[in-house]
């Protein structure tokens, strides 16, 4: 597509108190612009994902705001919300102006501070991905929506809650090996399925958690970006669909129908097959999301998506990485931040520069960004 | 910029119970739909502009459910928000994805739903298009905002009240003309400056209303456009800009520098000066935001805008017919909306479709959407 990665930043995820959106925000694009070393002069256009900064900080007008305190003031900024794959979206509008000729150099930041309010009004707040008419309204909130999603998927392949355990347990562990996860410890199986249940059959730890974060990228038109990094990470696909927003609507809870139509969009896009993925960075707000990733993304066949996770074939030295970083999961889900912060990783990860997390010789990744319950998914490959 | 204006609909504004904003946008696009002569199938992604659903309807991951019930289900669907200037970062961002090549045809829709609420709720929603950590949280909001704008004009100009009023008779004149507009009415001077203030020197005729509405637009690729309608309007610039969202952070407050810049790349781009636009949708969300929009735009001196509207110069059979619509002042402001509806205002202007408030002669149009005080400015031109 001729757009490559040139420079790469992320926060720490987590609890992140006294810090506004804004000031997590100029963070990220700060680590950006020092590694592309580039000063903020060389940026022309500004693209921020965000969900709810409307909710969670009562701040909208969000783009003018954050690129103004990022050093970037005056600059066209634009804001993208398509729920959580907000990150996503900015992401692939980034590309398309600097596909349209318009820019050659654009920074895509993604950010979310969602820890100031309680629980219970973050969950109302991520209810507006649902459809607030007939979802929403009486009572099912996301929670409850993946738990028919799993329950679906358990009810027609037999997946087990040990399987969805093995999703969290290697996430944390890859958590454990990414200084920016939100959570830093290893857990097993039996403190998953011991945990208190959310809804059944999703425990705690079947369950992304509420962070606060930001992630930036620079992207440059290819025949600019070796001007500012030896390493760019061209981009090859970005393919995006949308389905149903009201889980009642959709044919089939057991995969999600607009992520299999991006992705074979994306891979016709790339010219590569699912099988020439080294690493994916996949949605998973909640265990089983990870599961039908993998599966919708044809990594594994309909129903094998489970089996797959308890035998190990998606750990960081398996047949496919998945969630390097710890995920949604681990690494935590400041939601509008998360289709940028999973681009980073994938740029990281294809650098070699992944640490204790390296999948050993990547050349290709993707990442795999959800809006909802699947009424929005982004698609994005990259190659070394 | 070889992207064309195939097809636009509107639907009526104003307060329109028992509307949600899915039946609006539909409805829009049903029109666009016809007006272009389309199936819903020859679209390819979709573009909507909302402000906040969030606050207005607890409805975010808009695009998505626009598409579905609009009859697009499945294809990718994007919301943008830029505060009141939504609707025009989702035409920009529908020109570049066919400028990419991504895309032969795209719809871009903007929508707001903001009558459910009291006046007093809506107010606070609008307000977070201000700066919450430093305006808004401390009592600025917009009214009082573009009160501080017009007394530093007054003080500056000698811009007089009398002259804010001339701006309000002018458009609700439009108005009346204009079967769509949410009001219907002619008002005078003396009406205008003897109703209640809302923040000196601005009264309740100074003010746009809270409106429900919604707008489409389909866009083609110039080489394909001509199979949909031989009168094909040309999109000849796209700008954006982008400034301080606080006030108090800016140089000036007689004129938007956002504005200024973003209308100095669009003349560029159009290869076009002021002198040869015949009509321009501007952002009146008050009186005197017409005024300086009109010394931004080059139409007349810092300072002159004041004395031009109040000799007549900005009617429609005036030297320069600015919001021939009634602009937000009387054809209605449902925020994210008004960008879109800009455009559809200047097309059918340019393609002499405008009935009774046509301007005579239009060859050359510009739309210019302004994003909370100023934070964001985004111009449009076009030409038959």
């Amino acid at each position: 597509m001729k757009v490559a990665v040139v420079g790469v930043g992320v926060t720490k995820f987590g609890k992140l108190e006294n810090k506004t959106s804004r000031e997590l925000f100029a963070e990220a694009v700060d680590y950006a612009l020092k590694d592309a070393d580039m000063a903020p002069k060389d940026i022309e256009s500004v693209y921020v994902g965000n969900f709810t900064a409307d909710l969670f900080e009562h701040q909208g007008h969000l783009a003018p705001l954050m690129a103004d305190y990022a050093g970037l003031r005056g600059l066209p900024s634009t804001r993208f919300e398509s729920a959580c794959a907000s990150g996503a979206a900015a992401l692939r509008h980034g590309i398309l102006a600097i596909l349209s000729g318009l820019y050659d150099i654009v920074l895509v930041g993604g950010v979310e501070k969602m820890t100031d309010l309680p629980t219970t009004e973050v969950t109302d707040a991520l209810s507006i991905a649902a459809d607030n008419l007939f979802e929403a309204s009486v009572g099912a909130t996301f929670p409850g929506e993946y738990a028919m999603i799993a329950k679906a998927h358990m009810d027609t392949y037999g997946t087990t809650r040990e399987q969805l355990a093995s999703v969290a347990v290697k996430n944390h562990h890859n958590g454990f090996l990414n200084p920016k996860a939100h959570f830093q410890k290893e857990i097993d199986v039996e403190k998953v399925l011991n945990a208190p249940l959310i809804a059944w059959p999703l425990g705690l730890y079947d369950c992304s958690p509420i962070s606060d974060g930001a992630a930036a990228l620079i992207l440059a038109r290819e025949d600019v970006a070796r001007k500012y990094t030896d390493t760019p990470i061209h981009i090859v696909a970005s393919s995006q669909a949308s389905d149903t927003v009201s889980l009642f609507e959709r044919d089939s809870l057991t995969s999600l129908k607009a992520a299999k139509i991006a992705a074979k969009t994306a891979y016709e896009m790339a010219g590569v097959s699912s099988k020439q993925i080294n690493l994916a960075e996949v949605h998973d707000c909640f265990t089983i999301a990870e599961i039908i990733a993998t599966e919708d993304l044809g990594f594994f066949q309909p129903g094998e998506g489970g089996p797959a996770a308890e035998q190990g074939l998606t750990q960081i030295d398996g047949d496919i990485a998945i969630n390097p970083s710890g995920g949604l999961k681990a690494k935590g889900h400041p939601v509008g931040c998360t289709g940028v912060a999973q681009a980073v990783e994938v740029s990281i990860q294809l650098r070699g520069e992944a640490g204790k997390r390296q999948v050993s010789g990547a050349e290709i990744g993707l990442t795999h960004n959800i809006g909802g319950s699947g009424a929005t998914a982004i698609i994005h490959i990259f190659r070394r």
